[in-house]
């Protein structure tokens, strides 16, 4: 088996040239902030990119896959690692060089022009680089040929092994069910009031409280840091190197569930078994599952009434000023006021999959040339209202909100609503192992939701894709039901009804 | 002249990849303090080094390298461009990689074994590694050869063009002047009372304190960061990358006075000019011009009563528990007492010189084998008696204090004390320009001083060796006579002598 003793090596260095490139990244947004050059660092990057594909695409790497690929009986974490080996080679080799330089410069450009764009709402100002951005993707999509479709061979670059049949599959009966259950929550008598969190927090204190919450939902300050950035985010810069991010923006409690979020993302990768250190296994196994963790310890743990219980006294002596006299339980429902609003960013869970839903449909019928660039804020906004409602009253709060597209990120919008879902199934799973799990949150104790999710999801890593992995963990394949089921277990008494 | 395009383009690489390899030893120093596992940012490390190493030795470089030193007439940029990418190829290619890593493996266990020993006042349990350490050092001087002799050619590593005969024949005079010097200090009748610099002065408030002088001293934050670290350094991530750190350790004002240092160094790396950005000459030119450079800023600034007629009144506001009522001549007087001490990063500006000569001797005599490893206590404490008039009390606070032997860094001490010579040399010379130039920091104004050494030294970079330079600068060869000029103009009326 000198072969895939061959192949850990080689994908060793791999992941060492990915942790740098993520450090280079971090400290820029993490330490670069107002510095008056940032482009001797674009250069570092794009040194250690070439650097990493030079890695991947070298004869050598071809011989030993094509090699291990002739092995029998690997086990387990032999075949994964193959696997991913192979899909890492792929990606780098089914590409022409002068396609990867045109995406990466036309993401440059299109994300200056759409940052403009989004300013001055304007968004015919882009659409020549969203246009070049889709032909690219489409070529792209066409040079990997994952799948037979083009969407799906995008999908599959965050969500390996998804297809847009098996989404469309589950998101469309969930659709009129969202549909109708927002409408049902509007329609109640006594909706949660929300201006309490509209005051005034101070950002410093929010922040503190933020690390202390960190400390007690077990984020391993020995193996990560928390620091402040413009947009948080997680980063793995080793294998016991897990970094998150904190913004403090409003409305509150924003930076605390926003914290609580990349905690979650963080605990994913934490929780990886040792075994796997250091190899190209050593991450998440898809953006849904990595959601699926930060989406359970940000909604279903973080908005739970009995997380409040324990967190809310302590709250109130940070914020007494506006929190001293108001009742925890008028708190718990203003975090969870369900409302059609214009920003996926700010939208809470029931509402968050309907703002997904459009982006998908849209993203296929684009990479489909069934529709153009050029109509895009029209039908952005006439789907929106058969999905919401509502109307955006302007393309800056609608179609030019996100930065995905201008990026070149075309078919990773899905993942973050599978997550919703994937993570209702597991917690489903867990509730039934322990039923009084939440009892555990009224005492600042959350290990033994953590220890069933790593024995569960985080040590394996990237071993078992996605749909394997809710499979041992469940028995049964993603269903929607289970999400369904949350919502109205946890939004009908909130509501009243 | 396409080999020069070419040679710059190779070098600019390699830069770049000495910057990411800066990043990641700054970002363990600074950020990963109580992280449970350095191993993998050691690797990380180790795979960078092994890149620059690949990059430097390539078959393509010494080509490069050997057509265009047959090109005529280059440029003084050209011409330096073409002396360093030699320098640096030679490093690499003449030492054979056992030997490299064994240097590696070596200086690890040393300074691991060093600590403990240290800690322990255990000088013998050292023995064997630094037995080891001095046989390998000897072995690379062997193969390097720059100089007929293996500790000129140590030297040459840190000061490049520096001989062991040049510098022992500026220390040796200076020596007994230093000698006879301290004494009469110490014979003074009115000595300063340092006494006030043991009071307690909050952390935190020094660091302000510290950041605040940064700006003062145009330490530019646009490009470049302040943190805390365990130990003081400054580093370059970037040609518009220069980061320093800071400590809060006893005695007072060590913080400030170590951050003024810092920022002297980084004040040189900031002020290079912009054709030199990404090049190899994108450096100090030498490590004792370097060091010229902090101790301007800090001795003969920072410790200058003009300096502290400005700052003084901030430091009462920051500190009244302690200086309120004390003078400010006294205050100036006590972080300018020189007496023989131990330590040497404690020593005063003066006795420091005896520190520094007290090593060079030491090593000089090691390389060429006239005395022993197992000796070294003996020596150390005889010598230092000879040149200091005390015995250290126990090898922790004599032999054993260093880093820098354990490391595997012999020929890197005398560029110290030559960075207080250059300095005097360099300072002399701003001051024939400008007589009043320290009315300037009574009024908290340094950039007069600072525009001086960018025209003079900082925008050169690596153009000129340490001795063309001093020549460029001064019109003469480097002469300590300006150090003890300045040591007694300054030190008579501190002394009232």
């Amino acid at each position: 088996m000198s072969e895939m003793k061959e192949l850990r090596d080689i994908f060793t260095e791999y992941m060492r040239l990915n942790y740098i490139s993520a450090l280079l990244g971090w400290d820029q947004q993490v330490n670069m902030m107002g510095y008056k050059n940032v482009a001797g660092r674009s250069e570092q990057i794009a040194l250690i990119t070439k650097l990493i594909h030079k890695r991947l695409v070298s004869e050598k790497t071809g011989k030993i896959i094509k090699k291990a690929e002739k092995l029998n009986d690997l086990n387990d974490i032999d075949a994964a690692m193959l696997r991913e080996a192979k899909r890492a080679y792929d990606q780098e080799i089914k590409l022409p060089e002068e396609l990867v330089v045109e995406i990466q410069k036309t993401a440059a450009l299109a994300q200056q022009t759409w940052q403009k764009a989004r300013k001055n709402n304007d968004f015919k100002s882009f659409i020549p680089l969203l246009e070049k951005t889709v032909e690219l993707q489409r070529e792209k999509a066409q040079k990997l040929e994952t799948h037979p479709d083009l969407y799906s061979t995008l999908i599959d670059l965050y969500e390996p092994g998804a297809t847009y049949d098996w989404i469309a599959n589950i998101f469309n009966p969930i659709k009129p069910k969202l549909i109708n259950f927002v409408k049902k929550l509007n329609s109640a008598s006594n909706k949660p009031d929300d201006s309490i969190l509209n005051k005034e927090y101070d950002p410093d204190k929010q922040y503190e409280l933020s690390y202390e919450i960190l400390n007690k939902l077990n984020y391993d300050f020995e193996q990560g840091r928390q620091d402040r950035s413009t947009h948080p985010f997680t980063t793995s810069l080793g294998s016991l190197d897990v970094r998150i991010t904190t913004r403090t923006t409003e409305p509150f409690p924003a930076c605390i569930t926003g914290t609580i979020h990349e905690c979650g993302h963080a605990l994913y990768e934490m929780g990886i078994m040792k075994d796997l250190h250091d190899t190209i296994l050593c991450t998440g196994t898809s953006m849904g599952i990595h959601e699926s963790q930060s989406r359970m310890w940000e909604n279903v743990v973080g908005r739970s009434k009995e997380f409040w219980m324990y967190w809310y006294p302590t709250f109130q002596k940070y914020f007494p000023e506006n929190l001293k006299d108001y009742p925890m339980e008028e708190f718990h429902r203003a975090i969870n006021y369900v409302h059609p609003s214009f920003i996926r960013v700010e939208a809470d869970e029931v509402t968050y999959g309907l703002h997904i839903i459009l982006r998908f449909e849209i993203e296929k019928d684009l990479i489909d040339g069934n529709i153009q660039v050029k109509d895009l804020p029209e039908i952005w906004n006439s789907n929106f209202e058969e999905l919401l409602g509502i109307i955006p009253p302007n393309d800056t709060e609608g179609v030019l909100q996100d930065v995905h597209w201008g990026s070149g990120y075309i078919g990773y919008f899905p993942t973050y609503f599978l997550g919703n879902l994937y993570c209702a199934q597991i917690y489903n799973k867990a509730l039934e192992k322990m039923p009084n799990l939440s009892d555990d949150y009224k005492k600042g104790e959350f290990s033994n939701l953590l220890n069933y999710l790593r024995e569960n999801i985080h040590q394996y890593g990237s071993i078992y894709r996605a749909n394997d992995l809710i499979q041992r963990v469940s028995g049964e394949d993603l269903n929607s039901a289970y999400f369904m089921e949350y919502l109205e277990k946890k939004y009908y008494p909130i509501y009243g009804l």
